[in-house]
């Protein structure tokens, strides 16, 4: 096995996965996409969901609002859509308008149709191991773990990053009595003192901070596992832009024993969860 | 400071404070315990909860069922409960007998009434850090914290045992950017490999198994502050029956800076923090 987990091989049996489950069940699956605004690197992703929809049979159509619109107006039209049936998965893109009270949002849509899995509901049957929609990252890091036959039994996990979306919904998956779970886990952050030794400790480190190339060489243990959930864009020395994650690759690649790639790693990953829990909503409708 | 951090005060200063809101704001907080079967342990702790109640302001009913109630029935009564304007709090005793699928009861009780925090909306919002419930087992280790002055910011807490009702959610509190938060932690359990060299490393150990007298003086470092959730019924020596914690408090006690018992510990502010949250169902309720 090569030492560089690749996300695409991944993604690409997901979601063949989802389209062979599509076909054979004869399924209608839709997502609505909420798009503020015009954000170009927000707009480059909804085109590429739209099109990976429709290769793999999910009908992805997108409501584009004003970056003006108000929280009432932007409420009614969830409201719609949260009652619509013909709609499986609703998906809010970020970011978005300082109008727009993202925790109202989060809590309003149809916990049923939330395939990013932000609403409370979703994460405390996560929590509590219910049958519930999971957070597309730590949904697609514990793929990655899977499908490259990397145990988590009484390892050491370090995750970097205590966020909502990430550290916090991994750290409780890494802990659930099942196939990827088993982890010793231990959560550090901006707070965390002698972050250099914690980190030594790790079998499998897990950065989802947001600093561009933060885990250098001697952060690490030799033979470690890396997986790198940051995607940060810098400007090179080229004055070009460029997409780069928590993790100082070149600097880590010799040491540790596997390590995923910024962009082509866990991102591609990400993308394949959010349809597969577009497919999961339309079984959840159906109970 | 007295190194042995009893629980006693703090629950006292609880008490003194609802009560004190109670006559104020010339609340009747009603909580309503639904109680099945016949555990003596258990209806020990339900007459206790009631004079308390009593005590402070609030209304405590208490519901026996038999050991025979079917799940509708259970149900049946819930949902009365739950649509009753007067009653604010519900708790349901445990243990329940086996014909009553537990999830079911947790998914269905009114998550404003859900004084135990164990609906999923609750713990979901609590690791979203929305005003939701707090379950009541961490509510009351931060509250000693709090009381104690001991800080966890950037300290090296470690968490022995991954429940839904203690670990997890505990976890995911000390990880919150409050005064009570910001540690950085670590979560042991039974897969745990090389825990001594772990435990041996916690600023803070915090043992929630269930394994009584397991934590002793070779897994903890000098100064070590330990606080002790566990409850676990023994028989003596003498062949009586006693409680003790997951920790061996008389191996632990001199190598420790501050250490809680059992019983007398987060046991007594558990209850405390439940009586809290009825006032906080009725606020909510007010919303």
């Amino acid at each position: 096995m090569d030492k560089i987990l690749k996300g695409l091989p991944v993604s690409r049996k997901i979601y063949a996965r989802i389209k062979e489950q599509i076909a054979r069940e004869k399924l209608n699956p839709k997502l609505v996409i909420i798009f503020v605004g015009n954000d170009p690197a927000a707009d480059y992703y909804v085109k590429m969901l739209e099109k990976k929809s429709k290769k793999i049979g999910i009908l992805a159509e997108t409501i584009k609002l004003g970056s003006a619109v108000t929280q009432t107006d932007f409420l009614q039209i969830l409201s719609k859509l949260n009652n619509d049936e013909a709609v499986n998965g609703i998906m809010i893109q970020k970011p978005l308008p300082a109008q727009i009270d993202e925790t109202m949002i989060n809590n309003f849509i149809n916990p049923q149709k939330d395939v990013d899995a932000f609403h409370p509901l979703n994460l405390g049957k996560m929590l509590l191991n219910e049958d519930a929609f999971i957070p597309c990252t730590p949904a697609a890091v514990l793929e990655m773990l899977k499908f490259y036959e990397i145990t988590t039994n009484g390892k050491n996990v370090v995750i970097l990053g205590r966020s909502n979306v990430v550290g916090k919904p991994l750290a409780n998956l890494l802990l659930r009595k099942d196939e990827t779970g088993n982890a010793t886990v231990t959560i550090c952050h901006s707070r965390t003192k002698n972050l250099k030794k914690i980190t030594q400790n790790a079998d499998i480190l897990i950065a989802a901070i947001g600093r561009p190339e933060f885990v250098s060489q001697e952060m690490i243990n030799e033979g470690v596992i890396i997986i790198d959930v940051g995607v940060n864009q810098i400007v090179t020395d080229k004055d070009t832009t460029a997409y780069v994650g928590d993790v100082n690759y070149d600097d880590c690649l010799n040491k540790s024993s596997f390590i995923t790639p910024v962009p082509g790693g866990v991102g591609t990953v990400t993308t394949a969860k959010l349809l597969q829990n577009v497919v999961k909503a339309v079984e959840f409708q159906k109970m």
